[in-house]
């Protein structure tokens, strides 16, 4: 919702916000494209610009995720991550700065474009935070005890399918990736300078599958750590000589392991799957680059379903496509 | 892991622990049973008592789960809960107070019976929470104007099933309750002074549909409510003279509800589900009562499996199970 | 797609068809009654008469779903069954059989009232349809020497939790049944002379849970039997001496029970699930009261989602629902 | 269950049977390989020939899979497959077609690649079959006038999903391929003449993905059918004069699609879905190369578990791998 409010000689004013940008107050440069088809009428919206992200004219009220401070347990690093409610509060932006203004054509391609590389990035990055989730799963079945069981066997073997899957998506799009774009009715068309578009549909499968599994995800590490992170002591009270002893006791659940290891790996468990940002971080991946009803928008028009009706068509004795009237 | 470490003439000291005790730092009295089978030689383990939760002798470690205070949005009451890890260190227990101790034939029962209701009390707690569920999900889709997009009904209707399911199952194992117990190999028998013991097979289908759902209602409730919740600005923000009306402008989704009723909607739908507590309720119904793979052993050991092949066997004409040798 | 084509002094004339009626061609009366409401300038729809299957004017034309014959291997029963296309040609029904004839009214409320005994009849027949496979599931595990094996009591417990809980939704939907039927918008109002009508969400949840399960069913029974069906060798090679001795023993898999035992629960087996009526047992069980969009609808328009959202605004502080204009 | 019987000086006699074998009375050779790792003592096992399939002292018990006959709706082409209990009746093999004879050393090895490429084969042969079985869909759907519906385009989404996944898993297990196999425990080593071998891992993921969701998919096509094809008139009813016109009327769903090419259609959806050999066929899918549990099996113990540890180690601030002792 961020439009041309005033063109001037110089620039123009745009007023409007983009809501929900990862990341946005930490960036260098914040990127405007539109993010739909446009239609004549709509040029004010075919805005395309970059300015800093701390330029006079933007406001951004942004939502940090941080992790609790750890004062005994360390880690080699802290995370966390942002997002921005990016307002543009008739911010002007000088002609240099300004790609699209009015062109309404490049509307629709802009969006397709940015949702497919997008899409394409969940088949890198989504396979990496698996290898995290089953590392975590992993590691929670041996502290527990477990990790030969045959329910636990299943459920890895589940994550490491969505995993491999995923970057398998990922690789025959980059693989099968030319300077073209899918245009549903015309099939692939040459488009841009050369650079590499990866392919749309296994961007687009991938994408879905590994988006749409994180729930699922965090049933199964649910499963296999059973009930310890819900009502895991502060550190605290781990810490505090009167109890420490006690709970260190009472908490350690394989004698093979150090208990300062386990209670090391139950916090970080913790940080990224009970924690005050582990919600907001599943709601990232689940609609990042597009929500499921989207993506299924996206699969069915970018696949050329009448090819597969010819194959039936073929065997089924009935008469061919292009014959029929 | 809790056992009477030493008998005296008055009564006995008990040592050791119980862990994700919910809520037993603000209850009068903590009743200790036994949780599984005991067999000769465990008789320091066949222990029952209550005292009070503040006894001499018993530490609690708790965790609270509370959410964010509100200055602004006022709700007409706070939400909060706590779970303990009670531990009893060297902790004198009075005769009068102690109902087993070292009886190890009564372990079973005890451990089956509070399992089963348990599990009964799913069948009302899960569908009540669901119906809060169902409410924040209507709300959602209606403030974001899908509320009769048919992938939006496709998933109220499955909330509506495993509430409704749940509560059949709860409302059938009460119904067809009895002075009963099933045992397997002897079917039911009876058992106690009289009172009604729900139907064991309808109380454990019902907590493992309800309690093994919850991850996908929470799926289902990211897919309706979009990326809102998550990034969605603190009370500080919205609130702010220079940032109110900007943000009350680009997150008003539907113009028919005022904004401010909009607002205190999202901060309620995150405080149950995209806080640092909502984390710990999901594993709370997840596991409570049994774990999946437990739920499994219950539900296919207290199944009479064989009365079923027998139908197989009268329909093939294979010899009836009595004759066989 | 069934109408009066002509009214008469003595009775009316009736042409159209009924399609996909189960047994059809074997009862004694067929009652023909409308499946949707209707509107003013429907009357020709609005019908409901009895008449035998074999009356003069109806052409059925019927597909029989018999197994194939066995000469060696007896089974006490055959089993099958057929369905109907009922084509009224011109049709000729007295008065005393008419029961309604332009009543547009009551189209609805037949139509709701088939479907809801229908759907009812599910938390019976369903479960004790479940009973069999469960017995199939539990002799092919048995006889392969898996009966034990994890992954198999999962699989058990799974049709166990289908089968209890469309009982126990059968079986609260009768014991909250009253001579009443839930109007969306109105709630319940009572209905009919008094007899009882089962309560219209639990018939609907069941229903759904059970008609919608038999895929997966027929997965577990494939993962649980292995290959073993899809090749059995035919009668005539088991029982030819040729082949016979080889035959029995390379397919025998549990030397504790009679190979003439294992072959007979095997053909049975396959009957039911490999046969070329059992596709069409999937497809009655899937469709047969509606199919899944349709219990979608019937679910979510018989439900009070409003009472749902008030508990919400009630904890969240919103502005109850009379008071917002 | 094949071994050596007997050697003698010309060759030798083997006993035993490959059952489950497809297409093999059809194949000009038999072509028989160990299929799990051997032991010491197991050198009878050790055993690996080639044979023509109609060889003497092969009895082959057949079971064939066709659809039938048609008279009227003719098709350009018959389907059918059989498979056979390949019986090795003391049969003669002699020293220049054996390949193996108790090197029990290679049995494994042997089992892991016929494994690999038959699993590898599922990545081309069943996106090949979604393609029709899409097609399936898609032709259904419009004739059923459903083609936009809601949730049919889920649903093609999701067969479109099942398809392009398990083809990028191939894709990427080829790309990947190398002269080498994995080894548990020592990771990819050099194997064989140098011929490719696909990687091992992507090669499980697809084929678990494709081959297990064969019941799903006939789900889907029986969803958006509808009971059509569960009843669908005998070939002779439709071509019956006095039947013919009013079938016609009553089965035509699209009229925009002449009759003829609807019936068509749905006998050819018939015979691979509701058939006497569509039952076999998802058999063949679910299992061929290896059920559900054996890829569970695969593909956790072909899956460097411990580098994922190992993340979350260094994310925890755990101690590394290799300094715990």
């Amino acid at each position: 919702n961020l439009w041309v409010h005033y063109k001037k000689h110089d620039g123009i004013i745009v007023r409007g916000s983009k809501v929900h940008i990862s990341e946005a107050s930490i960036s260098d440069e914040i990127l405007v494209v539109p993010n739909r088809a446009l239609q004549k009428g709509e040029e004010a919206y075919a805005l395309c610009f970059a300015v800093p992200s701390d330029y006079e004219g933007i406001k951004q009220v942004v939502h940090f995720h941080n992790f609790r401070k750890r004062e005994h347990y360390q880690k080699p690093a802290d995370f966390g991550y942002t997002d921005s409610y990016v307002i543009f509060d008739d911010c002007f932006v000088p002609w240099d700065r300004v790609f699209l203004c009015g062109e309404t054509q490049h509307g629709g391609i802009a969006a397709l474009l940015f949702a497919l590389f997008h899409r394409h990035s969940y088949s890198g990055c989504k396979p990496a935070l698996l290898d995290f989730v089953i590392g975590l799963a992993g590691l929670a079945a041996e502290i527990n005890g477990i990790e030969k069981a045959p329910h636990v066997r299943e459920m890895l073997s589940e994550l490491i399918m969505t995993g491999e899957l995923g970057y398998a998506a990922g690789y025959t799009a980059s693989d099968l990736g030319k300077p073209e774009v899918y245009v549903p009715g015309l099939g692939f068309v040459p488009y841009g300078p050369g650079s590499c578009i990866p392919n749309s549909i296994y961007c687009n499968v991938g994408r879905c599958l590994t988006g749409e599994a994180v729930y699922h995800e965090q049933e199964i590490l649910c499963n296999i750590a059973g009930g310890l992170p819900a009502t895991f002591p502060y550190e605290k009270d781990l810490t505090n000589p009167e109890t420490k002893a006690l709970l260190e006791k009472y908490l350690t659940r394989n004698p093979k392991i150090p208990t300062e290891e386990q209670i090391k790996f139950w916090l970080t468990f913790i940080d990224f799957n009970l924690s005050g940002s582990s919600g907001s971080m599943l709601y990232g991946s689940y609609h990042g680059g597009g929500s499921p009803i989207m993506e299924q928008i996206a699969i069915t028009s970018q696949y050329d379903l009448e090819s597969k009706k010819d194959i039936v068509r073929a065997i089924a004795g009935m008469t061919p496509r292009q014959k029929r009237k």
